[in-house]
């Protein structure tokens, strides 16, 4: 009996009939059923029989090959990339909540909606829980998804954890220039809950990795409803609520589109866009997976410890989430010059989260401009930490980069600050 | 000629009628116009005649008395007080923006609408741009409020930049148990602008400061039009855009009320309250100003240099801005658990700004907990940080006290997390 398995189990009065998930339980076998609750059955003095063997046979060598699935010349290939997180993850009763422990290939025996709409390839960059992301396994995946784009697939799916999916989505804005979609999906609620939005996101992701698109977005729940999926710019959107499953949001603007979602009895996912967005094409993928990691980002806020500046000294970059307009205490803009001085490329950008940093309305703002501060425009803080990441490793003039929109993360100022 | 005059300025061909304002510049005469523009007038080739003197003369005293203005017995008393920022500020012409130098005298001069709604009060606690407000001005600011409602204030305006306004309406909200409403209010456009939202939010908060309301109130435009303003409970209010005069937003809920304006040509105002809120009553204003600020707030980002943490050692108190449900990276947990061996106490919030932490999902969490870090449920970080510097000075048991509502600022788990 292996996972993927369809199985009877029989446990004093109780039967249970569905597929065997995996599991890191020695005491335990996990089920999920066919309304597609996962439950934990106590082996011991558990009866079960396997009825059919390895129900969704995809994905099950270990050589990135389309699987034993036969391939269809009707269907777009896909790639699944799995970092781990919640929509990779199982249910671990012994503890009673959820631990990163599947591959894509896992996914694809828990998601069954998968099947007939793509020819897959399966593969994990990492098994991690995204809170433990780091810039090395971002530059791991940029390079999986570079290699994945290169043999052939027509799209990318990359499963992530939710905590830092903004993070991570943004890296990929930067460090690729693809010419398929390279859509980042997730689960707010782990699949053992009649509320998760696995399947329904991972559905959509697949879709939207079939359409004209070709930038890194970010495909979750638009509502708290099974109705549809936003798909966000990969370097304008933020985690907005911490369990909401329409937590994504894009900020300051409208989501590039939806993937509308006719629920599980239907197959039917339409993509639609409603703003201008970089099309698919025929180029050459190109990777661009340098980064200057010795960059940091610090909010300011009444009554902070200067000390914290003292971290700051000697690093290549530094983003400030200022307050306001993009402002810290006047007692900080000396040591931000000096900083500035040593060689230490400082951006300014705001806690507000919403709007555009300007510099030049109040005294403190020009203080920090004179004291060589970049203002950040209106990049999302956690954005311009990565983009600052990048721009130090790949352009002659980071600082100018800074204000100029390299993946759809910024937009000009068309007209003065009013 | 004094500010509060009426003038007539004539230079070359141009010709200005208004009231004189303060004015820092040597050079230049500013004038507020009928239309309620400010323009400012080099003295040079100037004729300026004065047509009336002093038109607003409220406040004039230095005693705190109800100024030469006559005591009206059918109006309600407000105390006005300033700590500086845009709303209380003029422009200088020479550098091109903002500085802060009104006191509360001079607002009433800036805002004749003010005149008529209530027997005035002004008191100056500070004169500073908001980004360099301290916990020390927040202390004087509250006790600056108790001795104006001890001293029989009806309701207490507020002026303040809107910067740190959060914070500081936060700090208030913990240390004053008032029997009166106390309404922050600020500008996002300074007078001098067409766009200026000064005179509808100083209206809107006189009106609320009158109503039957004793919290502490944010009062700042509702929407981008000059059609009402939204009174938002002190500690759950956040300034989410940099520059929209309709910036502020409270968190998780609906605001508070409203104060509805009919314009500047009516007198009307509406202050309506929508949720429930701690209403008007007769007992005697209480301040407890204590407060720990040896507490720092971190945000925790992929990548982040754990050399932050050692600027925590020894601190009273941390609030951590962690990912989704409360995380940070596993490899911080062990630094983080010495701190709280040490005699920290470490708050866990989330960079999302909505929804709760919950930190008994994920292992991470778990850790987390096991570790010693307290959940901040679904408190603003940067109320938390406002309620921990409060609690670990004015509470026996501060951890205790970062889970239960004080001031609104937290709403109690009404079920488990779903």
């Amino acid at each position: 009996m292996n996972p993927g398995d369809r199985v009877h189990v029989e446990r004093g009065d109780t039967e249970y009939e569905g597929i065997l998930m995996p599991s890191t339980s020695d005491t335990e076998v996990v089920v999920k059923l066919d309304g597609g609750y996962n439950v934990g059955i106590a082996r011991e003095h558990s009866d079960v029989e396997v009825l059919e063997t390895d129900v969704f046979a995809v994905g099950e060598s270990e050589t990135n090959d389309a699987s034993t699935v036969e391939f269809d010349d009707d269907l777009p290939t896909v790639a699944l990339i799995s970092t781990g997180g919640t929509i990779a993850s199982t249910v671990d009763y012994r503890t009673g909540a959820v631990t990163a422990q599947f591959d894509a290939e896992d996914v694809l025996r828990a998601v069954p909606d998968l099947a007939g709409r793509a020819n897959y390839r399966g593969r994990v960059v990492a098994n991690i829980l995204s809170e433990n992301m780091t810039p090395d396994v971002w530059q791991d995946l940029a390079r999986a998804v570079y290699e994945e784009v290169e043999a052939g697939a027509d799209g990318v799916v990359v499963m992530h954890g939710t905590d830092t999916m903004q993070y991570t989505a943004s890296a990929l804005s930067f460090m690729l220039d693809t010419p398929v979609p390279v859509v980042f999906t997730g689960s707010q609620r782990s699949a053992d809950r009649p509320s998760s939005d696995n399947v329904m996101n991972a559905v959509c992701a697949v879709e939207a990795a079939k359409a004209d698109c070709a930038e890194v977005m970010v495909c979750m729940h638009a509502t708290e409803s099974d109705d549809r999926c936003a798909l966000h710019r990969g370097t304008r959107v933020r985690k907005n609520h911490t369990s909401r499953r329409d937590a994504f949001e894009t900020v300051g603007a409208e989501p590039l589109g939806t993937a509308d979602y006719a629920g599980v009895d239907s197959e039917e996912v339409t993509v639609s866009f409603r703003r201008p967005h970089v099309e698919r094409d025929e180029h050459e993928v190109a990777l661009h997976d340098d980064l200057e990691t010795d960059v940091e980002l610090l909010k300011f806020v009444p009554g902070m410890d200067p000390q914290f500046l003292d971290v700051l000294e000697g690093k290549a970059g530094v983003v400030l989430e200022g307050t306001g307009l993009g402002h810290v205490h006047t007692d900080f803009i000396d040591r931000i010059g000096d900083l500035v001085d040593d060689g230490t490329t400082v951006v300014m950008t705001s806690q507000c989260v919403e709007g555009r940093v300007c510099d030049r309305v109040y005294d403190t703002g020009r203080d920090l401009l004179d004291a060589g501060v970049v203002e950040g425009e209106d990049l999302l803080p956690e954005t311009a930490l990565v983009k600052l990441m990048w721009a130090l490793a790949n352009e002659d003039d980071p600082e100018t980069a800074m204000g100029r929109p390299l993946a759809g993360e910024l937009t000009e100022r068309s007209v003065p600050w009013t």
